[in-house]
């Protein structure tokens, strides 16, 4: 893979906030010639797609800050330093929804924006949801509503755009997938 | 959705690229306490599934510096200012592939890394491809190989995490769904 890759001659952090690092590298391309490359630090997140005993999607509406919108995505949170994603996904399920799961499955992870941005998404599929008594509640800047839908009303929510991410518009094909192939 | 909204009280710029600009605002939580949001402001982006005659997937394999490796990707690319997302999807698949498809079909647009930057993907399934005699060529700072694989072996690279990114493993599943409805 000799001839694609960038090396990096000079690494210019430019600023570093609670969650993201942003960084312009000067690379040396694969012909010698050199470019800037702009790229975001991100510590990682993860995704819940909670799956109710009726089979109903347990699903989060929020305000998006960098879209000025509220979106209704799956559960999602980002990883804590050194954190295992499937502690990281239990934790958050739980302070998220209220709801504890008896089986936590790892579904996939990916790249979420590798063009300019090291984050990673590992995606989990919750079941044998168990309401907790006490739950541990939002972190003190978090305000979500809950919502329990189908899968036809999540998927008709892509479709008018109160769902508009990756995550979760992949959590929904995957659903559509699994009833097509149990057919 | 007033009690999620989040109010600006102050913005400052970080950083203007190229590609990103970074910021970060004091918001005012829906229950009238502060908070800090670190944001992303990218230009948006199309990403194209180009199938061939004979069903196969065209792929580049390409070096991302966020990452410090290569992937294996759908051709993408960021929209040029004030372009339509449709142009800027047949260009990309030009530069990236020297193919040019008769039937460009929008699947799905979504937002990449909702929690902190605002870039949305327009993704398109590019049939009836023509290699072009007189291909565009790549960026100056563009570098990649192409690869015409089968839907096995694209998912087979998902496995290795060759594959490795959102809209490459949403592309990947929208066909496998797509072949199970057709069965």
């Amino acid at each position: 893979m000799d001839h694609l890759i960038e090396k990096t001659i000079r690494q210019e952090k430019i600023f570093s906030g609670k969650v993201i690092q942003v960084y312009v590298e000067d690379v040396q391309l694969p012909n010698g010639n050199t470019s800037k490359r702009e790229i975001v630090k991100h510590p990682g997140a993860v995704a819940i797609l909670p799956l109710t005993n009726e089979g109903k999607l347990v699903l989060v509406r929020q305000y998006r800050k960098a879209l000025e919108r509220v979106l209704v995505e799956i559960p999602a949170g980002k990883l804590e330093k050194g954190e295992e994603p499937l502690v990281t996904a239990r934790r958050e399920l739980e302070e998220e929804t209220g709801y504890s799961a008896q089986s936590m499955r790892h579904l996939i992870s990916f790249y979420t924006s590798p063009g300019f941005a090291d984050e990673l998404i590992h995606l989990y599929v919750a079941e044998g949801l168990v309401k907790l008594e006490e739950a541990a509640g939002l972190d003190d800047d978090e305000f979500v509503d809950l919502l329990e839908v189908t899968l036809e009303e999540a998927v008709a929510m892509l479709e008018t755009k109160e769902i508009y991410d990756a995550k979760t518009a992949y959590a929904l094909q995957y659903l559509q997938l699994a009833r097509a192939l149990k057919k």
